[in-house]
């Protein structure tokens, strides 16, 4: 697969992958929005008893990091599979919602 | 702001926007991951009482369609902050798990 | 109202609650789930950025009091809702996951 | 245990259970409500892909019956725990919502 390690290229190998298994018919924005919000509280539940500094120290156990980066590519997943159906740009919304929040929430001045 | 529209640019982005209003102590692996799934609930939000064929159509109506724009531009900026603080390509992650989703699931043989 | 303010009357009024208003066509087992978990989030989102020792004083704000109790009378509505659909004893689900927990997790011996 | 089936006496256990294992460590209110949010999304991700029929019809299988009540169980347990370590009465909490919502949801008027 020489196809480029990008959000477009990555979104429609998600698409292929559900339309050649027929999944398309349980991908409905509500239930991807579901699924997203499942995959996102098995990120919380690899956090959920850790303290805030034991937290950022996750990716030391080979085990963990991979359960991490696991569950990272099931967020991922969803959310892009959420985008295609609606045919929401993911990356405009971001830089979008960056730029209202850089007015929204001004930087303090340097000294 | 020319940076490219792409993850990568748009991590930094939320990276300099964190440290520039000195928000990076708030900014635990676990604090993050619990914001992502808060946002991923507020996209569900928008879904909880309709139809499927009813979420199917949330796109029609121009405030429906920003404020669900909206949630993902949070989900995704959540993602990328969480992915920052740990060291994680979100990109690579999601091409691992496909890979390994496609020994997993193989489709089914054309006719 | 002089119903007892016990689960089971609490449970009864909110049947009755829905059904004057003519949403249970919206309470399918799968939406409630789908509620529950919203108004989990929108508990969750309260300590979001807080330290675990902030989280321990979020009672001493009456402000903050309030929204707590509030949505933990979210949670406990829709979990309500969800068992009245379903026909489930939230208490007697819970005291057997009690049982079975105590047999799985034995209490360390005491000096 | 002859203890009553009401949710004082739950509350009650499951604090004496945490207690006797020294994990009263960990329930802070911050890491209790990441809790059940996880708890309550294990209870969407047993619906997520059921359509609102399917939906309907999960107690039907002994497997999923035991499954759903299981989690409805782990639900309950985090939000009794969660009131306890911060001294919430839940069903006051509710009554109270109820009654608020009863005036600001009116019932249509019978024929």
């Amino acid at each position: 697969m020489t196809e480029r390690l990008d959000v477009a290229g990555l979104q429609r190998r998600l698409a292929r992958f559900a339309a050649a298994r027929d999944w398309e018919q349980y991908h409905t924005p509500k239930n991807l929005a579901a699924a997203l919000s499942v995959e996102a509280s098995e990120l919380v539940e690899i956090f959920q008893w850790l303290t805030p500094e034991q937290s950022q120290q996750v990716m030391r156990d080979p085990d963990t990091a991979h359960r991490v980066a696991d569950e990272v590519a099931d967020v991922l997943a969803y959310l892009l599979q959420f985008c295609e159906v609606l045919g929401i740009d993911a990356l405009a919304a971001l830089a979008a919602k960056i730029e209202r929040n850089e007015e929204r929430f001004p930087a303090p001045e340097g000294p």
